[in-house]
């Protein structure tokens, strides 16, 4: 049983909402305050642009500051349907429609952690939220097939589920993402005091760096106006990191340091295991004294798809064989060598002894 | 006449220096202090490790520290060759040089703006130059022809030269390069601090935001150490920034006045134009009355690979049409709405009377 569902507001976030519940099968009306947004959402496949009458669920998908506004209208709008929202912020959000409304039992706070810099329905896609963290943060007055109704949407999507607390919702959405995109507007902001003729040297890096600073100015006022306290917290450690860093500059060893944490975080995002994602094994293939063996290795070490992160090549002067060490992620290591004696090599795993 | 090259340091840049020379035709001889690196290069197509003889042009790719000692060494060793290096930093190295050789008129000063957060010749590209800016800093002594050497070799691996002042390089590169460096490792190892259930609200932003951060803090201590000035310049007026910025958390005006900034800082990289690279211009549409009109003209627009900004719908009741004006930038207004016409639209550019 697919879920009749309103979305309220047609921008990038509802929009791509309402192409991948229709994709997925469901009846989804749109509602945009600017009704010709609506209506392209409507010619993307998001939906059609009709009178909601019933409806199970409803999705408040607007700009943050009137999310709350629009929980509670409909709450008293739908007198049977779960209402849920997709805004950055959460405790602030569930205070407010706790106090205004009686039918706060109805309300599931919910939020995907998707999105561009770009804005409206143009830029919409029913894939947005495949394989994505779908926070709930469900209330105390909530029953629980509320709950379960907001997660089977945020599921039929392709999101991942997460609960948590609101507040602690708030306190990562500070770390993991408002304070990354203050750090991306201070970045890009000081590129005001450069000469164009500078900008030329701009590369990938700073490029990579300033993708979210082109978010839209008025939207992300309100997020973090709604978030001010925990972003305050953690700029303000961001601040002193920064003062450290600036006396580091003419002490090699401490900027070291800096760099060393910089990239142990930067790896932490990349891994399955959290902080301390690179575990790194050995894995040691003879090379045989043949034209091209060690081309014809790195070929297939690329086609089984496998991240080299370090090696070393070693030779047996007695044997006339070459050895060539691969470092790899831990889980990977028995694999690898697993697969590589498949292809004919010969191959050790964990070993020192060669 | 493809020239003959040795690459001194097989890493990233140095083995996809090979790799793009080679296919271009050159003769190629690899170097590195670790043998087995120059060999994995070798094997991936980027030169031969044999002994150097006769060679036009020298390059060191090695980590920045001992950069200049193996400029000075190289211009020993191959007395008519010119010598150039791929170095991010450039004032220092060529005042070590000029010092340190009386060859120096051989050695152009040059760094290819390209690289990734990889090491070693595994994660080396032959496409990596391709478009990408090579920044020339010609010493006074350098002779036109040692000059055009350097510029012929950046050519062939598909590179835009820029010349420049070597003091103003390394002031473009802190702005543009090193500051983002250091934003994204701030960003990154801000982390550490972050509980592991919190990291799994982390999406595209920060992964974008931090993923320089992952580069070697070996090299990167190497280059900012070199740059110190210039990074220290840049470092204090982000300090103010983000001093200012604590303080606008309370006060929305202002804060959304900084999130501008970025905006705009993050769009002067995207244009043609620097800074101001988003005059808009209006492309207005007839949409008739026909089911799935509107549908067909985003796929138009679509299709012709336009950027559409903003947009705006317009019904006329009288005439049973509706109007869709489209925004987009200055230069591409005239040939959308010709590019529309061509396919059965009625569309006018720049005009308010419809």
């Amino acid at each position: 049983m697919t879920p009749r569902v309103l979305v309220i507001g047609a921008g990038l976030v509802g929009s791509s909402l309402g192409m991948a519940l229709s994709r997925a099968g469901a009846d989804v009306v749109l509602e945009d305050i600017a009704r010709s947004h609506a209506l392209v959402a409507a010619s993307l496949g998001a939906g059609r642009v009709s009178p909601a009458d019933e409806v199970d669920v409803v999705v408040v998908a607007t700009p943050p500051a009137v999310i709350a506004h629009n929980i509670v209208a409909s709450l008293d709008r739908f007198p049977t349907a779960v209402v849920t929202d997709v805004g950055s912020v959460k405790e602030t959000i569930a205070a407010q429609v706790v106090e205004q409304s009686a039918h706060a039992q109805r309300y599931v706070p919910s939020h995907p952690m998707a999105g561009s810099q770009f804005t409206g329905p143009l830029t919409a896609s029913s894939s947005l939220f495949e394989g994505r963290t779908w926070v709930i943060t469900p209330l105390p007055e909530n029953s629980p097939a509320a709950v379960a109704a907001v997660r089977e949407l945020a599921e039929l999507v392709g999101a991942q589920v997460v609960e948590l607390d609101p507040a602690r919702h708030d306190e990562a959405v500070a770390q993991v993402s408002h304070v990354p995109h203050l750090m991306s507007i201070l970045t890009a902001a000081h590129l005001r005091e450069v000469p164009l003729e500078n900008l030329q040297l701009a590369g990938q890096g700073i490029r990579d760096v300033t993708r979210i600073a082109g978010s839209d100015p008025i939207m992300w006022r309100q997020i973090l106006s709604a978030n001010a306290t925990a972003v305050r917290k953690e700029l303000t450690e961001v601040a002193t990191d920064l003062e450290t860093l600036i006396a580091a500059l003419d002490d090699p060893a401490k900027l070291e340091v800096l760099l060393g944490q910089g990239r142990r975080g930067a790896r932490s995002l990349l891994g399955k295991h959290g902080h301390d994602p690179l575990e790194l094994l050995q894995v040691t293939v003879a090379i045989p004294d043949e034209p091209m063996a060690l081309g014809r290795l790195f070929g297939d070490v690329g086609e089984l798809g496998y991240n080299v992160e370090d090696f070393e090549l070693a030779h047996d002067m007695a044997k006339e064989v070459g050895y060539l060490t691969i470092s790899v992620e831990q889980d990977l290591a028995e694999q690898l060598r697993a697969n590589l004696v498949e292809r004919g090599w010969q191959a050790w795993a964990n070993s020192k002894e060669i």
